[in-house]
């Protein structure tokens, strides 16, 4: 069935700043063979605090950069508040699939809840549009959303303790903050998580599953997976996506090698070496090649600069 | 000398967000007789992870509307990132005199400090301008910048504690901040203070007087103040801009009454309400009405939406 002479297709990436990085690492890690191009618009970041109209506007000339200047067959939306609130635009200006991040983050959380009730933490935007508790209903689960504005500044910041596990070693004297943050960070997480606990208990939920509704927060997991009840499941929607990802693309190109050809469990960290990745960044090219690298767990190399006149 | 019949000039005020109202609120207490157009770039906030030729279009534009569409004869741009990154491009842009915060808080740490020696704490934007230290050793003083990104999260997140003394009964249910968010808001001071000063006593330095390079800061104000080393002057721009203000309008404005006629210590709470303020924001209106109040000590009413097209 294999067709070795197809091109690998090219799979856009877009967020509004950086943190979709850890979308692409996800995807990376599933699909070596794939080309990539993401686009940060960190001009015009964060969209967390901005309108739907404005976020829809953003989005839509972010995708369709990625469409109509990089060739991008398919587009993977890897940030929370542009899938919550500029999917259907976005999906309406390009003529390639698009997949979001909420819907396989509320997939993820059916498969692991067993109570039916699940907690979300995310943006301000993200929970404001409510998109995770819709999409978790239509799942058939009872979700309680948090907005955590103070998480994504404490990523940026450093103030995280190491890294996630693969990739510890890259980028370890950025992911090496002093105990003094880091207990800042603890707490700050442990403040937002007893008042979303407390709020699912006097509604009467019992929750057993936290879904990660932002791009930033896996670089917090081990911090949250601390703090959260014995048992709660922590469910991480940028890995969510990249499963999905590969569902959807592996139906339409089952003749393209873009899959690894090893279990994806055996796809590690040095396979991304082997992965054509071009970033974009409509601003500070600097922070996202600085910071960037913390959320590929992989130095991004060089960031080209582009104007989406904005 | 005075001239009843003259209309009082209008004076505009510009910041990327609404945390230029804290300048706003202190232009008011010693001008309530002027009229005010604030504008907050609300759509393109923080202009603090931004370049300098992004953050020079869009605080162009802005005063442009202010001077163009408001009739503004003055210009305070009410934001320490804009007037460290464009200054030059808004005074070369509009016809009118343009004041920024950085002189006038450099002018004041000068006249506080005995040993000449300043400390400064702002965004990472106006840090890596190096512009405080620039106008610090224009006023013969050696001064040492700190970047400390959560403070504005903490502030919009209201972990504040109570706000500054004299408008703590309006809004007093967004400022009762529990103590174990006022506690974290601490410990992040105290963490960013401590380096800086370590940083000062690394290089020789004896610094005295601390300045508060954001907008933002003046709602922290009671915990720095406790945070600092006994005797060390804690100096806030936005009071510093407004009283540069003071002189630069009485010096072109003497025949018009927009002072006080007591004294500028006889200005209170009361008197914002005869001020005529018009609020604009290009995004996020609710946000801006919302925590607006908290930044101008005063329900900021109406927010009018503006779209300058970027």
């Amino acid at each position: 069935m294999s067709s070795p002479a197809t091109a690998p297709p090219t799979i856009g990436v877009f967020d509004s700043g950086f943190g979709g990085l850890t979308v692409l690492r996800a995807l990376v890690a599933h699909m070596p063979r794939a080309r990539f191009a993401f686009l940060g618009d960190t001009a015009r970041l964060p969209y967390g605090s901005k309108s739907r109209r404005t976020i829809a506007r953003y989005a839509v000339e972010s995708a369709q950069f990625l469409v109509r200047e990089q060739g991008a067959e398919f587009l993977v939306i890897a940030c929370n508040t542009a899938s919550a609130l500029a999917l259907d635009a976005i999906q309406n200006a390009v003529p390639v699939p698009v997949l979001g991040v909420i819907e396989p983050g509320a997939a993820a959380a059916h498969a692991a809840s067993r109570s039916g009730d699940v907690l979300v933490i995310a943006t301000d935007a993200t929970v404001q549009s409510h998109a995770y508790a819709a999409a978790c209903h239509a799942q058939g689960l009872r979700a309680i959303e948090k907005a955590c504005p103070l998480l994504v500044p404490l990523v940026e910041e450093g103030w995280t303790g190491s890294g996630p596990a693969p990739f510890t070693a890259i980028g370890a004297e950025q992911a090496a903050a002093a105990p003094l943050q880091v207990a800042v960070t603890a707490e700050v997480i442990r403040i937002y998580l007893d008042e979303l606990i407390a709020e699912a208990a006097a509604l009467g939920h019992r929750p057993d599953t936290l879904v990660l509704g932002c791009t930033h927060y896996p670089l917090l997991r081990p911090l949250i997976e601390k703090a959260v009840p014995l048992g709660m499941k922590v469910i991480d929607s940028a890995e969510a996506a990249a499963q999905a990802a590969v569902h959807l693309f592996n139906g339409r190109l089952s003749g393209c090698p873009i899959l690894s050809t090893s279990s994806v469990e055996g796809v590690g960290e040095n396979s991304i070496t082997a992965t054509e990745i071009r970033c974009f960044a409509t601003d500070s090219v600097e922070k996202f090649e600085r910071l960037g690298s913390r959320f590929l767990g992989h130095p991004v190399g060089t960031v080209e600069l582009v104007d989406l006149g904005g």
